[in-house]
């Protein structure tokens, strides 16, 4: 599969697309934030909406139609509620893109635009759904009504392979002990993001920490921290902050002088100096979350480490009815 | 001010309005959610974005432009961020009211729509941002392109004020000095709910919890729950469930029927039994939340009394520089 033949082909059929809808639950609806980020910011022409499954099956967005494009993502391809919901946008008449590891999985079905993925270690960012969703959203907008940012943005996905491999050594090593220390000492703790990064920053707390490592914690918009949430910043309280690295940094950086006098339990990840600085700036605020998402493995690894605790193991998910 | 003529006065001038984005900090954000909810669930031709002030100065969208509608809220009037929002829109082009009880601050300025709005105990819904937000959405849908929940919309707000006085009673009596306990017991916990109600789970949490009682928490989507947090849950942990009324609720129900039976500490707050029921069906979604930010207070001033913390302390707020 390629991103620009598959919006050619949508743009071919459907001349033009006016709103993207970006549906899928938990860990696969967090990969697909930057891009629904990305649209918001960059594109005169098109609308864009983020959707936990089931939210967009129960208040459909009433435009939803023959010009729009849902891209939902299953990762196993077989959940119920993501299907349903490209089920629902199929039968209303848009083209329906299905991201899926799953081959011969629901998701993997005649029906939509079926996107079967491969995973695991070496699996080039262009190839999984972080990649993949920042290249749909990039062609729609140069087919469209063209896209200055393009060439910045391609290059910026190729490159993040080198920075990430180089960034899982150095987290590591300046990082993962301290971070594992940290949630033995802290039953609870924070974590701050802003713009894109949001998603992983949510990403963290509920996939990383809550669903692989049962660890209590808590997700702070960093530009919304100054609002209410930083009340209850105080010596003891452990918060890890992750810094941006494009144009909405400013927000991580009030954070950041904040903490540094408030808390005496503080960890910083600053994008920038996990070697973010080698992509062009003007679209660096859409990629370090594919950074962010490589450090929170290895940071959630380190800490199964110490508590003897495989982020694999679950206790509910895939075993429970619910 | 009237949400009709304000509408028409602006109508009257753009011809149309293609985007609306509500942009505001923290509590005020949170009462311009059900507003944005309800437009991308019911209109046919307006876009709807949500931003906190600092990321729409950040990350603004194209988009915005003469046909776009700017909706910014911020209370005390001199929020910078959201006045510096507000002048951004302005200057490029778009119609921009701002909503702040500070008669004579920096948002009750000539460049916007300044509409000040009274505040205490007693000021109908219909006349704080809860409500005004909803009737500027439901008269520009209503104008621009027909709105068949029009007047269940209204009429639902005017019964908010009656429903609310009876749930205080009923919350005071049956969940006050529960809830103060749970937070003895419970150095941290959960709150969940969905829909457009979860811009007031976000609100208890960052702004009643956080904010006003010094209260650690974190904050789930209902739906999202299953696809990691859920994994954090066992006896022993406290969560404290919002139930809608609306379309949305099967997602609060399905957490529910988890809830009850893989946690001791469960605390639920449904408000289909605190007077919902009384609102068309139609429009529950968007109203609930006016219910629940008032039972979020009364809450907070149960557990205030409890600690001996008034929700009018503030240690950084209004009081550093930062």
């Amino acid at each position: 599969m390629n991103a620009k033949t598959v919006i050619e082909e949508i743009l071919k059929e459907k001349g033009s697309i006016k709103q993207v809808y970006w549906v899928a639950c938990g860990g696969s609806l967090i990969d697909l934030y930057p891009a629904h980020f990305m649209l918001n910011a960059e594109s005169a022409t098109i609308e864009s909406g983020w959707y936990t499954s089931k939210e967009f099956i129960l208040s459909t967005p009433k435009k939803l139609g023959k010009n729009s494009l849902v891209v939902m993502c299953s990762h196993s391809g077989n959940t119920q509620e993501s299907v349903d919901a490209a089920v629902l946008a199929k039968e209303a008449g848009a083209s329906v893109i299905a991201l899926t590891d799953g081959k011969g999985s629901k998701s993997d079905d005649p029906r939509f635009i079926a996107w079967v993925y491969p995973w695991g270690d070496g699996v080039p960012t262009a190839e999984v759904p972080s990649g993949i969703t920042l290249l749909l959203a990039a062609e729609l907008i140069k087919a469209q009504e063209g896209f200055d940012k393009y060439d910045a943005l391609c290059d910026g996905i190729k490159k993040m392979d080198g920075i990430v491999a180089a960034a899982k050594t150095k987290v590591n090593a300046e990082l993962g002990d301290a971070f594992a220390k940290a949630c033995q000492e802290n039953n609870f703790f924070y974590i701050l993001g802003s713009g894109a990064n949001f998603s992983q920053t949510y990403g963290f707390a509920i996939c990383s920490l809550m669903e692989m490592q049962w660890q209590n914690c808590s997700y702070i918009h960093s530009g919304e921290y100054f609002h209410g949430p930083f009340e209850v910043t105080e010596n003891g309280v452990f918060y890890f902050l992750q810094m941006g690295s494009g144009k909405c940094r400013p927000m991580d950086e009030r954070a950041l002088t904040f903490l540094k006098t408030h808390t005496d339990r503080l960890m910083v990840l600053d994008t920038l100096e996990y070697g973010m600085d080698a992509v062009d700036l003007s679209v660096r605020d859409y990629l370090d979350s594919v950074l962010l998402y490589a450090m929170n493995v290895e940071l959630r690894a380190a800490r199964g480490k110490v508590f003897d605790h495989s982020p694999d193991i679950r206790r509910y998910m895939g075993i429970e009815k619910y």
